[in-house]
């Protein structure tokens, strides 16, 4: 995989999402909620795509939108589905996830990205707009969430979980990757500098709160979290975030273990994806391409004590119960 | 720089020492000890140079046995006095160690280590033997060791030391250089395999004594500091070592920051030469040659709690005063 970085700067930018069209209740767009319809194509490995399968998890819409899962390494060809039979993807019958794309636009010669979320009859994508699918899936899909399901983006908080979430983008999610992908110093720097100020930010936050915003888990939580449970395994030495490692900051590790815990979350993390596919697909940072055995994932089920500061996860719903046989992991260490 | 691994396992394996002549005080091999004669050749980055500085500061040879220290990034020619003024350092008037050693052997075509012993009036290489010349500093050069130098190779602990420098040896001084230099995984597991096994050997050994061998400060001691000093900084990112950071080894990270709080460890350790060497040399492990800006390097000055195991650091001997003005290091931190 190349990255492409600012000859100038040396810094990394994400490319923005090309195709945006949305799945809503009432179809606006043309695609219209419906559940078996759509399937959604992830990598365990990508924490983009990562939120989108908590979401589906804790609203309980695994029957409703089924899931294909990518082999955590990329070939020159993007994402493959090598990991099923044949290396075909059973429902849309295809090899890559370029052939959900070039269906949309047979023109199309950029990024191909998880999220995506692709129509099954016609195997055409309809969306790889990751902010919003998971809005999308607490908003549009409501008539097929679970019963007990959480609200994770009530109107009443909207705002403040849309603020948390810039800046969680620009300092954390976005900014392990400018620092990890940086060709220049300075730009490492930057990115460097600006995810712990944030991390630490969000550390003051937390100490006496539960959750980013009200008392329950929101989408705010779900995108923080899939960042934080790769940043030991891979952001701390692969990306060079090690001014601290997440264990060495007391709030976001048990908060981080909180939600590890918390059904719908820890059940969608495959380390063994994550770890291969940031140390094997990325040669210019890791031309070896050895995968580290460390650090010790175990501690990830040691008690974190935030039940103490209250909060409701689910609000007045429930825990989601266990995931469907076939979405089952192995054990993680 | 390149690093030369076995193509069929992958391994890598530090190549032996060419040049192993020996300055003794009977002068056998025709290099009899004399103050001023000598110069030793150093990077301040490396572990296994480091092991002469601290134990030229802990006998106080500094003004007996003058140091050259090379720039930490090495090119194509390898080691050379770019610190100096002109390039050129100033007792040996030579630009590159590759100098004084085709002096010694004009057909070598062999790597350049440091540290290296030139005798100055020829300009020629001595030894390049890094495990005999801190023994030979100990025992052959003992007419000008300071009043109060410590005994750090007593002849009734030899045996001990020995067999304790075998296993810090083999399986923490090499294994994270066989760790990180592994072209193939395997190679790389089975270094990081032997390096956490024996650090958890030497945390047990360590639990209930202050040093090593004996009660005071041996030769065993400054073989295990100048890699511990290098862990977090550099192995467990750069290396993959990264079961644990030395600071989440309770024992042997207070036992670093004890040796590293004693006169004559500390103040030899450089740490931005450290990091620049490593993460800018190797450019098959780090193409892009960023440095990382962490860990947090001040927590070496924080108390270690080791004096309630007793001990006596020097022996019937003293610390040794604070290095030579011109030897001196910035801040660290």
């Amino acid at each position: 995989m190349t990255i492409p970085t600012d000859p100038e700067t040396g810094e990394f930018h994400r490319a923005p999402n090309r195709f945006a069209e949305r799945i809503t209740a009432d179809g606006r767009d043309g695609w219209p909620v419906e559940p078996g319809r759509y399937r959604l194509v992830v990598s365990r490995a990508c924490p983009w795509a990562s939120r989108a399968l908590v979401v589906r998890r804790l609203l309980g819409l695994e029957s409703v939108l089924s899931v294909a899962v990518a082999d955590p390494i990329q070939d020159e060809r993007s994402w493959r589905f090598t990991l099923d039979p044949g290396g075909v993807d059973p429902a849309l019958g295809i090899r890559f996830l370029h052939e959900a794309y070039a269906k949309a636009d047979p023109d199309y010669d950029g990024g191909i990205s998880v999220p995506a979320i692709v129509d099954v009859p016609s195997g055409r994508l309809v969306t790889n707009d990751y902010p919003q699918i998971t809005l999308d899936l607490s908003t549009e899909w409501t008539a097929h969430h679970r019963e007990g399901a959480p609200q994770l983006y009530p109107e009443a908080l909207r705002e403040e979980i849309d603020e948390v979430n810039r800046g969680v983008y620009a300092d954390v999610n976005a900014a392990v990757y400018e620092a990890g992908f940086a060709s220049k110093q300075p730009a490492y720097e930057d990115a460097y500098d600006r995810l712990f100020a944030r991390l630490d930010a969000l550390s003051k936050r937390l100490e006496s709160q539960r959750y980013l915003v009200g008392d329950t888990i929101t989408e705010a939580d779900i995108r923080l979290f899939t960042t934080l449970v790769r940043f030991d395994a891979v952001y701390h030495g692969h990306f060079k975030c090690n001014r601290n490692k997440l264990t060495e900051l007391p709030v976001l590790w048990a908060y981080a273990r909180d939600l590890f815990q918390t059904p719908g979350f820890g059940d969608t993390v495959d380390f063994d994806h994550i770890k291969r596919h940031y140390y094997q697909v990325h040669e210019q940072i890791n031309p070896a391409r050895i995968v580290p055995k460390g650090p010790d994932l175990s501690l990830w089920a040691t008690p974190h004590g935030r039940e103490a500061l209250g909060g409701r996860p689910f609000g007045d719903g429930t825990p989601p119960g266990p995931p469907p046989a076939e979405e089952s992991l192995p054990p993680q260490w």
